[in-house]
C-alpha cells in the first residue's frame, strides 16, 4: 500500500471503462429506436475537468455504441475516447505507443473481464468497489465507491493529492 | 445444493422471464404516448452474449409489450424472445417441444406469481434474491443478485464455469 | 394488530396517493418542455390487475399533473384517477358519497402531509415505511416496503389474502 | 448545536446548490442531442412550495446548464435561480448586496468543493449526509438525508418548525 501511495505521484495518465465505472452498468431502453440512455455523475465530472486542467491526459475505452458518451466526456476535457471497442488492450497499446506512455505513469480503472488484458498493461491497476471478483483480484487498489457513485473521483482525487494539485483554490485555509 | 452443481453441467437452455429478472422491476412512464422505458444491466448484456458464444440456447418470456426489449434481446443474441405473454406456461411447452428440449437440460429465472407454472417445468428452477416469497419456496437456487443487479449474470456465469466455458480468453493466468 | 388483520377482511375500496406510494418520489425533468417521467413497479401493476379482476374498487388521487399516470392507471384498471388535486379530503368524499363508500370499508395509503385530511377518512390507514413522521403516526399499518418497491403490492395482496384470494390460480399446491 | 437550534429562527433566506442536493448527482445522458435529464424529489417540492407560501426567500445557484432545473424551480415558487455559474461566491455577494441580506439570516446547502466560498458566506451552513469530506468540515449541520433523498426538504422543515410555521394546517391535532 505504500508501494500505491508512491505510484500515484507519477501517473500522468489515467484511462477508464464507462459502462460499470462511470455508471453503475444499467442502461436505460427505450422503445422508439433511440440510443439508450446512461448515467453520469457530476462529481466524477467535476474530478475530470480539475484534472485535465492539471494537465494530466484522460482517456475513455469502451465497447459501448453510444455518441452521448463520446459527446460528454469531450465536454469534459477527455481527449482520448474510444467507442465500438473490441478489443481495449490493442487499442490502448496503441494509445501508449503514440503518446509515448510508460506502464508505470499509467493508471487503469475497469470493473469487468474484457478490461482484463487492458487492465494489466497499466502500471496502477484500479476499480470500483463492486467489479467483479476477477478484475479485483488483479487490482492494486480497490475503490471504496461503486461505479457511478465516485468510484472514477475517488481516483482522480487521490492522483492530484498525492502531486499536491487537489484542493489549492476553494479556501484560503490550509486543507491538508 | 450439491445435486444443483451436478444439474448445471447438464444445462443448455436457460429461459428468463424479464421484468424483474433482468430489471429491478421499475419501469419509466412518459406523458407522450411513448412506450415505458426499462432498465438493462451492461453484465448481463456480456453474459448473454459469452453463453450464446458458448453454443447455450437462450429465451426470454415476458408479460411485457416492450419492443425496446425483444431489439436488445435480439441484439445480444438471444434467439428466442416472447413479449404480450398471458400464459407462460403455455409458451414454453410449445417451445420445448419444438426444440426439442428436456426439463433436466432447462434452467428458469423468474421473480414473481405469473412465473410458477412455467418454473415448473424446469429441471433447474432460480430466482433473483428479491423474488417474491411463493417463487423462492420453489426453487433449486435463489441467487445473492437482485433483479437488474446481476441475477441473469449469476447463473450465466455459473453454468459456463460448471462447463468450464467462462474464464478462458482473458488472461493466460490460470483463473480457478 | 389483530384488529388490523380483522379489518383487512371488510377492504373492498383501496385509494392511494401516486407520487411517494407508487414511486419513490424521484421524478425526471427533461429540458424541452416534456411532462416529468416517473417511476412505476411492476409487480404493483401485477397486484393492481389481480385486485380489479377479484371486484375491488381502486382510486388513485394525486396533487401530480402527469396525464402518464392517468394513462398507466385506466391500463391496469383503476378506475378512479383524480391527478391536479390540491385538497384530496374534499375529492375523497365525494367519491365516497358517490359510490356509497363507507370508511370501515376503505384503506387508504399515503406518504406525505397533503395525505392526511384524506387518510383520516379510511377506516383502514396505510404508508410505506419511507412515509414521513407525522403521517406514520397517523397509521394502523406502515409496510415494511417503501415507496415505489412494493408498497402497493404488500397491502393488495394483504387484503386479498385475508379474503382469501390471492394465490387460487397459479399453483395446485396448497400455498397456505 | 442549540446554537444551530437559535440561529434556525432567524433563517429568511435559503440558498442551494442543485446537483448533489436536489438530486444524488446523477444525470442522465442521451445520444440524440437532447439536454440530460435530472432528477427532482416530490417532498423537496412540497417544502419549497411551502415555504414559499410562508414567505421565506429561496435561491439556487447552480453550475449546471439545465433549462429543466430553472423551468421547475420556478414553477415551484424558487424566485432566484441562477445556471451556468462559475464563481458562486460572486453570485451569492451580489444577490445578497441586491437583496440586503446579512449572513445570520442566511442558510446555504451544497455538497461539493465549488460550494465552499459561497458557503463560507452564510450564517448558516448545511450539507447533505452524502458531501464531499471539505464541504462537512465546514457545516454546522449534515443532514441525516442524501442529496435527492430528502436533504432539501429536511432544512427546509427545520427552518419552518422552529418557526412555528410547518404543521398548522394539516389536522386539528396539536402535533408538537
Amino acid at each position: 500500500m505504500s508501494n500505491y501511495k508512491e505510484q500515484l505521484k507519477h501517473i500522468h495518465t489515467l484511462v477508464f471503462d464507462y459502462d460499470g465505472v462511470f455508471t453503475d452498468g444499467v442502461v436505460y431502453v427505450t422503445g422508439d429506436g433511440r440510443q439508450p440512455m446512461r448515467t453520469s455523475h457530476v462529481r466524477d465530472g467535476f474530478a475530470l475537468q480539475k484534472a485535465v486542467k492539471k494537465g494530466l491526459t484522460l482517456a475513455v475505452i469502451t465497447g459501448g455504441k453510444n455518441s452521448a458518451v463520446i459527446e460528454r466526456m469531450h465536454q469534459l476535457g477527455v481527449k482520448y475516447v474510444y467507442t465500438h471497442v473490441d478489443d481495449k488492450e490493442k487499442t490502448l497499446k496503441v494509445l501508449m505507443k503514440s503518446l509515448g506512455i510508460n506502464s508505470e505513469n499509467m493508471l487503469y480503472m475497469g470493473d469487468d473481464l474484457p478490461d482484463i488484458p487492458a487492465l494489466e498493461l497499466a502500471g496502477l491497476r484500479c476499480c470500483p468497489a463492486d467489479a467483479v471478483e476477477e478484475v479485483k483480484q488483479r487490482c492494486h487498489y480497490i475503490s471504496h465507491c461503486n461505479g457511478g457513485h465516485g468510484a472514477v473521483r475517488d481516483v482522480i482525487e487521490q492522483v492530484l493529492k498525492s502531486q499536491n494539485l487537489w484542493m489549492n483554490e476553494y479556501s484560503k485555509d490550509d486543507m491538508e
